[in-house]
C-alpha cells in the first residue's frame, strides 16, 4: 500500500547551501534523500514546503515523501535520526492522507527574523550562528508601527529581487509582528508563501525605520511605487528562520474522508 | 604609568584548541595577543584565568595584561572588539589594581556542564555546539544528592587522569548543583580550582548516577580510592562552559590601598 509521509524537521543552516539540491553543494535535501534511501530501501524524491536559502534555518520545516514500506512512522523517525548529521533533525514523523502535498497543502508559513540589538555580541549568548548583529539602537515601536502596512492580501514586487519572475506577485500576509527579547529583536511574518527574499526584504527595511531613517508610513508608497530599489537592503541570511508551516487538519489525517478542495 | 587592565571574554569553543597558546592550532590566547599587540602597539603578555581544553566554551573567562597605553578601557574594548572574529567576544574592559593576576588572583570559579537530554535533538533548540547529547532519561534528584558528595576540600585524584601530577591533588568545591531546566540538565560546580578534567568527570560520573547504573552514595568509595577507574567516563568537551571567575573587591579597583594578602 502506498503511504504518505511527512517529516518536521529542523536543521542549522550555517553549513548547508539551502534547503534544495544543487549539483557539487551540501544541501538538506541531499542529506534527507540520501540517508531516506538507505532506510527505506528505495529512491526517495522529497518534497519540500519550501526551499530555504543558503544559511537560512529552520525548526519546523516540513516533507513529504511516498513510500510501499511498512515500516511505523516512529521507527522510521529512530532510523533516520541515527544516520543524519548532528546539524539536522527529524522532529516529527507521521503517516497523512495520500493528497497531502508538503508544497501545495501549505495554508501559511511563519519566519522568524532575529536581530541580535546590542554594543555586546552575539557570541556572549550563543547565537552567533543564528542572529544578525545589528548595533545601533532600534525602536522596536516605530517598527512594529511601520510592520502593520505590510499585512494584507498585496503586490510584493518592491520586496524581491528585480529579476524575480511569478506569475503572481501578490502574496497575502497574515501578520507582521515586531517584539523585543532581551538582546534580541524578532521579527515574526506569517505568509501564505513568500516571494524570493521578501521576509529578509521586509527585516531590511524595518531597520531602516527602527533605527530612524524612515518614517513607519513610508511603508506605503514603499509597497505602491513596486520598485525593488524603493526598500530597504536585504538583511543576512543568518538571521532567518523557518519557524512552522500549517496545513489543513483533515489532510494530517490518514484515514479522513475528503475530497480535498485543493489543487494537488 | 604602567597599568594592569581586567579583560571578561566569552568564546565559543568549538573552533578553537583550548585558551592555551599552542604551535600550529588556533587557540584564544594567540587571537587575543595577536589582536591586542595591534591595538595596544607593544606585544602583550596575556595572563589567563585558566586554560580551557579544546572545545570547552567561556562566558566568563578573564584574562590580565599589563600596558603603559593611555587609552580608556572603553576604547580599548571597543578597539578589541571591532579586530576579534565572531566567535570571541570582550565582555568588559577595566583597569584593576597592579597586583591583580588573572591566574593567582582567582578566588572561585563556576562551570556549568549542559547535557541535551531528550530524544529530540539539541539542534532543535539550536544548542548543538554547547550541549552533550543524552539520550536515556537521567533522574535529577538522584544525581543531586550524589552531587552533594563532591562539595568540600578533598583529595580529587579519582577524578582526573592518572597522569596529572600536582603538588597538592586537594581542591575545595563550593557548590555542586544539578537542575533541569527544559529539555537541558545543568551541573554546576563552583570551586576554588579544579584538575585537568575534573568537571568532566564529575559530569561523567553524575551521569552514571542519574541513568540509574550507580547509587548515589557510591561517590563516597569512589572519591576514597583514589584510582581514576572507579569514577565515570570523562563527559565530553562541548558541554562545558566557564560561566565566571571571581576575585576579590579591593584588586578589582584600581586605586585601592591594600597589601594584598596573596602570593604575586
Amino acid at each position: 500500500m502506498l503511504r504518505r509521509i511527512y517529516m518536521r524537521i529542523a536543521y542549522d543552516g550555517t553549513d548547508f547551501h539551502g534547503w534544495q539540491r544543487q549539483r557539487g553543494v551540501r544541501t538538506v535535501q541531499e542529506e534527507l534523500e540520501g540517508t531516506l534511501q538507505r532506510v527505506m530501501r528505495h529512491p526517495v524524491d522529497l518534497i519540500g514546503s519550501g526551499r530555504t536559502d543558503a544559511g537560512v534555518h529552520a525548526i519546523g520545516h516540513v516533507d513529504s515523501f511516498a513510500t510501499d514500506h511498512d515500516m511505523p512512522a516512529e521507527r522510521m523517525q529512530r532510523a533516520i535520526q541515527a544516520r543524519l548529521p548532528l546539524d539536522i533533525s527529524i522532529i516529527e514523523v507521521r503517516d497523512v492522507h495520500p493528497a497531502f502535498h508538503a508544497t501545495r497543502s501549505a495554508l501559511s508559513k511563519l519566519y522568524r527574523y532575529r536581530i541580535y540589538n546590542a554594543l555586546a555580541r552575539p557570541v556572549e549568548e550563543f547565537v552567533q550562528r543564528y542572529t544578525y548583529h545589528f548595533w545601533a539602537g532600534l525602536d522596536v515601536d516605530r517598527m512594529q508601527a511601520a510592520a502593520h502596512h505590510f499585512v494584507g492580501k498585496m503586490d510584493f514586487t518592491s520586496l524581491t529581487p528585480k529579476r524575480t519572475v511569478r506569475e503572481t506577485m501578490v502574496r497575502t500576509v497574515m501578520r507582521c509582528d515586531v517584539a523585543r527579547c532581551g538582546n534580541e529583536v524578532h521579527i515574526d511574518v506569517e505568509g501564505d508563501g513568500f516571494l524570493h527574499n521578501q521576509v529578509r526584504n521586509i527585516a531590511g527595511t524595518l531597520i531602516e525605520v527602527g533605527r530612524g531613517h524612515w518614517e513607519p508610513d513610508r511603508i506605503v508608497p514603499i509597497l505602491e511605487s513596486r520598485d525593488r530599489n524603493e526598500a530597504g537592503p536585504t538583511a543576512p541570511a543568518l538571521g532567518l528562520c523557518l519557524q512552522w508551516v500549517r496545513y489543513p487538519e483533515e489532510l494530517l489525517d490518514p484515514n479522513s474522508n475528503i475530497d480535498p478542495p485543493f489543487e494537488q
